[in-house]
């Protein structure tokens, strides 16, 4: 069993990644933290509680960060126009005074606590903005020798950006957040765009897959403002970002990885970049001397990906 | 016929280059402009003088720049342990007193006055840093509607770098110049460690060209510390980076590209980075809009460009 927290700012990418590890049979969902990013710290956490419910799993839902790790850096406009006002797709959504209610106020402690709670054994699963990760690291560094792996999905090493020629959003939503994770003395794996740029669904498996269960006819409706969206780079269909960081969780024979030490550009045109330093590749003397090794994740084999996700989805 | 003025610093692949241009049949040598890099500016105007005597062209040679396009910008220490402290391989040199002279000492004007004679015919073919090219456009901004085209060596788009994670030395050297050069109006074709990290020589094969003339045995003598530099890289064998730009020239069709807009980092950890904006991708309003679309060369038929290299420079 993988026991995990997972990191979200849902989004409508993140509900499905959310349903994926709440009916994926190796998952122990530990908790959901929420950060801003796709929505505002307030519409992601309402996002999760509706999730929660909708989604019929038990894990306390606990709320992150509303700015970046450093309060200086300005967070941006959000996403409307790929994930809706409301950051599902602008579906109606219930009042939250009609859900189950948050657990937690403080998801940096959650975190803290779950991890020295389960030493060893707890892995985070993050898909959005790296602040609550960051500021949790810098409240209590000892974490990361307990934590067992962490899985982001975020980045672009040998692909363009996404938000920039050389940025995926992610990332450069708070790059001084994502620089402190990846070179922090955890081990990392990198789900970023060189991946999750070949695993798509289309309209119509999704589609397919929504009379299969309430929680997959609720998938289907929210996605497809996110689908409209995906029409200026692929056709009727969309790319499949979060879910498939919680496949490398659980399958990680379906892709390929490059090791090396990894910085986070903080500054200038290139803000919110990841660069890789490939192990065993000389280079003079830099930034990436003597920082822990983490995982770029390379390669993929989509259709395989697609496959479990289906199923799991289906289960 | 190609008319090209050769902007170098030779430089090792540098004198590859040099015998490829002077020995392809289809090319018209109209000068060598030097600009400092793999040496100092004396040492690379040298070798260019010396490189004429020993291939037997008789281009005019022009000095150039001795420091960056911004002279506060540090030039940073020679790559002695690649191309040798005198630039070439440290084999024994003439004094240039026994040489015959340099033509001109200011490469910036030569290049001014060569493209201003012969409107749209010149291609400048650069593979050192990019500061003359950059002295010349800030000097004569008209000369960019009116040069071919610029083929140069420099710049990694979707590998890594070789001076650092993210950059290669060309452009690492004078980032400033080459975000100039890259951003002017004119037809740049950029042929970096993307497709120069593929076309290799052994040493077994330059060993293999020298007994076929003097330039030959001259070119494989000062190539050994070069190829024992890339042992670290490859085994027994060297990069061709300088004369892959050149094959470029005359052959585009073994090579594919990628079109965009392209920027150059030059400040931060990312410094020399070339960053390119694939045409046709759709991005929020950033740094890289409203600019000329240049050629990134990403793929290459390696066999087939060595194989041409090795035919020219056995011509």
């Amino acid at each position: 069993m993988h026991k995990v927290i997972f990191d979200t700012d849902p989004g409508v990418d993140d509900a499905m990644a959310l349903l994926f590890l709440a009916r994926h049979p190796q998952v122990d969902l530990l908790g959901v933290t929420t950060v801003f990013g796709n929505a505002a710290i307030s519409m992601t956490t309402r996002n999760a509680l509706f999730l929660r419910e909708a989604f019929g799993f038990d894990a306390p839902v606990a709320q992150g960060a509303g700015v970046c790790f450093d309060p200086a850096r300005e967070t941006g406009g959000f996403p409307d126009f790929i994930h809706g006002a409301n950051g599902l797709g602008d579906i109606a959504l219930p009042d939250p005074a009609h859900l189950r209610p948050l657990d937690h106020l403080d998801a940096v402690g959650f975190i803290i606590d779950t991890v020295r709670a389960n030493p060893g054994q707890v892995s985070i699963v993050a898909v959005g903005r790296m602040t609550n990760l960051a500021l949790a690291l810098a409240r209590d560094p000892g974490i990361a020798a307990l934590v067992k792996d962490v899985t982001i999905m975020g980045g672009a090493f040998f692909v363009p950006g996404n938000i920039s020629p050389a940025a995926e959003a992610n990332i450069h939503g708070d790059p001084e957040a994502a620089d402190l994770v990846l070179t922090a003395p955890w081990k990392v794996h990198v789900v970023g765009l060189d991946v999750t740029g070949q695993t798509q669904m289309t309209r119509a498996e999704l589609r397919a897959l929504a009379p299969k269960s309430p929680a997959l006819t609720l998938l289907d409706a929210l996605s497809q403002r996110y689908i409209d969206f995906y029409d200026r780079l692929i056709p009727d269909a969309m790319l499949v970002h979060d879910t498939c960081a919680c496949v490398h969780l659980v399958r990680p024979d379906l892709f390929t990885r490059t090791e090396g030490a990894m910085r986070v550009v903080c500054q200038g045109i290139a803000t919110g970049q990841t660069i890789l330093k490939p192990q065993g590749r000389p280079f003079p003397p830099g930034e990436w001397d003597d920082l822990p090794v983490q995982s770029a994740v390379t390669g993929v084999q989509a259709d395989q990906v697609m496959a479990l996700v289906a199923e799991v989805l289906s289960s």
